[in-house]
């Protein structure tokens, strides 16, 4: 079964296993965990910011931060297909009190400085300001799209103009710098926080980062824990999460997988395939998902269903272009 | 000065004067004050419902209605530009954890079932199930659109199909009534819950009404107090909401107004006046906003600014016919 | 019947209803009410502070003044058996997210310095940090004890020297001040805000009052819109409430009352009355509750239960001296 | 440097870590990870329950069985030196809009019939009914009481007699069953859900588990992907988890090793030791307690203030009855 449901399905290497194995650990709610330590100082490193937190999810991530960066009688401008919008339960209204106000992003779920002024929001007696504004990159539901730097500053610059601060869902940010050809540190430069996570393409068993400035960390720190998400000795995690990062180099491997998979698929009768810009490939299979995907299934290939009937294929360092070439063979022939 | 500012600016009349200095009294939190129990019942009457509750706001009924009908971790579904959503200070979120989805109604507000289909979220494990329909009737973003009772009908009934209840947020929903020239009882026949204000249109000076089934205005009752809307001898304030009732009849003599209004500033140059179907008059005026709004002012006007650019001015029982004259003339000449 | 189950059961004097039907009333949601602008500054003033808001209900001033006063993830300490913690839904979890940690405040219910210093807690990441004392004068549910000003001077030395705001829960103030011979001013000095109601003894028929600073009664004024108890002609209510201030005077009879009612059933065989501290009555009937009350329905009096097998019978400007003889004969003759 | 703090500082064994190493692993958000499944499998057996789930942290698990158990406007009823109330940033309020009562358990942290039935608040319109009891076994607080099964089934009685489900935090739920010599399943055979940890006594690196009914945790995994705590492969901890259960025999070890740290540091002049019940020892040391804990410190041994002046001490895997000599010694000639 070749399974490209999703970069989440990846199991650790060898490699990650055996840090796992050997990690240096500590009680990390107590700060002491030194292969923690080392994780979060790594990745706050590589994007340029102050510091960081590992937490269990992507999730957990993004919640934090909102909580966070906002008070109370506060709204979110968020994309509308984005997934702390979409896939989060709906915690920015649970856990934080917020109200979201939705932005089209287009095709390619880009919010525009344009946007952000026209979604904001004063803050009067009877409307909830605008406390945060939500970027994501790349953009999952819009087949992960990589929203370049000059992008990301304007959307900042339209963003601070107002006051209100950015966080950036980056569950899978170094494959948008791998498209972009651009230093991650350089993506989110003008963000205030971002999320990435460890546990997608890079191939981590479990976690994510939050990163941003020492005084977010800290206040970050403390709403962990009220989400439970304080772990004890996380370093048997943390360490192939340090391993992990060393994937961000082979993931232009994903990327050609997938540019290879679209080009395959486009070829076969009826499937209308989106060109991708990273390692995730949309398509419209022309009669309806469940069928598609049940004889995808039969003949040895996994996908998921999407939104507006279409599918998601995604690739992940667990398949290589042979079995690329197998998919498009079983696909083709179902 | 004309003061068209809201339907919210009008005075008791000296027949609800009176009515408060008589009225018959007790403590309704025990549930004994015989005038807002009269009031109540007559509402439900009215509206063809079982039983009804006296609250001192219309946002009040709303965000009870709203924590009534849902649960935890649910969605709600409401137009893009409702009160509800927009002028509430976010309280969805806040009160009941509630995410909220909009829905894009259009030119006059109306939520199709097609939309109602496509905004309809089935919960699962990482999305919030949609667990409330809200409706605005008329809708005052849109310029106090009438939306006929077979629209609403449409909307309850796509929302019956997927078993979520619908709200409708009628603060002006006599006005609705009267221009569709429906019975309200018929109008919101096959919605669970209303909100109708008795301080708009109808006059009176405080207060707002949900209605509902017996089981849903039990429930209502605890939120009220929950929020700190119970109130000792409401009877004062129910009596001239009572009165406000047979203003109903003249409603008419609004939307009246309104059209003799939009007609005379038609005729004036840079105006592009929306026909109005209810008491809402919506203008773009050529120019800034608070230009035209500070002019009209200083000539004897008052209107208030509207998102888009737009000005609204609202008419009601505190301005005849001779005003609206008045008030075109002064607008002509400012 | 003589009715002694609550003050909250007056009802409006024919001066007050007077005053309502001549009111001079605006739309007070753009604050344009002259009558409830001059209730706010009047209250203000009678209790030596900024500004003051009037709200439908007790409850709501009580939430309002919370959730103002405190940031997410904190606590709030009050006293076991007050109002705010008891008989208010639980709004203080559900309004404000705010843990509460109880005090016990003895047979009078009075905060100590040393409760307040036991039961801070200082911020860190496994604690919320206390962020409000909530004190309750009179105390309802001790029997209306008067808590003299030395002893709330004492509990907000003991906040402030941790940089805890201390809310008053005022609901019977004037009935404290009365009690002490203390200008309520006086009473308050040291509190950052307070709660005092306009409907019990005062016999207003709606309404209470928030006070405190002009910056937290800014705050004040939009949480109450979000509580939705915004009102629009409220001056209705309001003129009753300036009236009903006047009643202050009156309240000393009120407590000779209840020190007569007090006498009175304390020579009853098998009835313990406590000495009342103003005008609330407590005692054990020495037979179930239930029987206890219903006899005394049956005979022409209401009270109602209070917890620990106790009744509450309350005295207030409805109940002259006459009526307390024939409550205590009736009751003797039950 | 003999590190008593706390039994959370333990690190995982050579053979926990080679289980990492070795674990088969799957995507568990898409519940494909077959170690965890068997430890998921595993503990519900172990405590005789249909279903358990794997979290994060003990704080996650209890705070998801508080807002599976429980509806808005609700109490819950704990323990007042419990962890679920003390030391969890507020999270019943917060997640949950949980107001809390708290009972007084003693010096045993016993929480009695008698303290739920007076507890115990019947829902009306002015209360929030009583929705959960929460107990804790052993408790944390009161210097590790095992609190036995005939006092569970008592409270657990208490609590069904009014519809109450109860919780069982049981943090250290094995060191309990191995001081009363009963069977797990047998304590918890009356609680409704469990939460007990891996990574205290047992020594696992990260995580605890939730335990309950199928349907209980059907909705406990949702809550768990609310609060951003679903991991991918899991199996990299829950693989150390299940060794972790091996240690359980051991357990008895630590609870020598109290008892021996108890008895030697008694014979300390100054020190009032309360005899333990399991593996934590509480002290008063007549002197403040951070010079205590400094001196213990230079001395090569570490503790943690507890509330009310006391130290805690808490014997685990990595200390034998050598180490415990050996920190007598030192403590008594610091």
């Amino acid at each position: 079964m070749i399974d490209l449901r999703s970069d989440t399905v990846t199991k650790p290497s060898p490699a990650m296993r055996t840090a796992a194995a050997e990690a240096e650990v500590g009680d990390d709610v107590y700060g002491e965990d030194p292969t923690v330590n080392e994780l979060e100082s790594r990745v706050a490193g590589l994007l340029g910011k102050e510091a960081a937190l590992f937490v269990p999810s992507g999730t957990m991530g993004n919640q934090i931060a909102a909580r966070v960066h906002t008070d109370r009688e506060q709204e979110v401008l968020v994309e509308r297909e984005s997934h702390i919008y979409k896939w989060e339960l709906g915690g920015l209204a649970q856990h934080s009190g917020l109200q979201v106000r939705t932005i089209d992003g287009g095709d390619r779920g880009v919010v525009t400085p344009e946007a952000i002024e026209s979604g904001y929001v004063e803050a009067d007696d009877h409307r909830p300001g605008t406390g945060l504004v939500c970027l994501e990159n790349t953009h999952n539901s819009k087949g992960g799209t990589a929203i370049a730097a000059d992008r990301i500053d304007a959307a900042c610059a339209a963003a601070a103009d107002r006051d209100v601060p950015v966080h950036l869902d980056g569950a899978r940010l170094f494959n948008a710098a791998t498209a972009l050809g651009t230093d991650p540190a350089r993506l989110v430069r003008n963000v205030d926080s971002v999320m990435c996570c460890l546990s997608k393409g890079l191939g981590a068993p479990v976690g994510s980062m939050v990163v941003g400035s020492e005084a977010f960390i800290a206040d970050a720190r403390r709403i962990r824990k009220l989400l439970g998400g304080g772990m004890r000795q996380a370093g048997v995690i943390a360490a192939p999460g340090l391993r992990a990062l060393e994937n961000r180099d082979r993931l232009s491997e994903d990327h050609e997988n997938a540019e290879r998979l679209a080009e395959g698929l486009a070829e076969i009768d009826g499937l209308a395939v989106e060109p991708p810009e990273t390692n995730i490939v949309l398509l419209e299979p022309g009669e309806p998902v469940e069928t598609f995907l049940g004889d995808c299934k039969t003949a040895g290939v996994l996908g998921v269903p999407f939104e507006g009937g279409q599918v998601r294929f995604c690739t992940h360092l667990a398949v290589d272009a042979d079995d690329i070439g197998t998919a498009i063979d079983r696909i083709a022939g179902r």
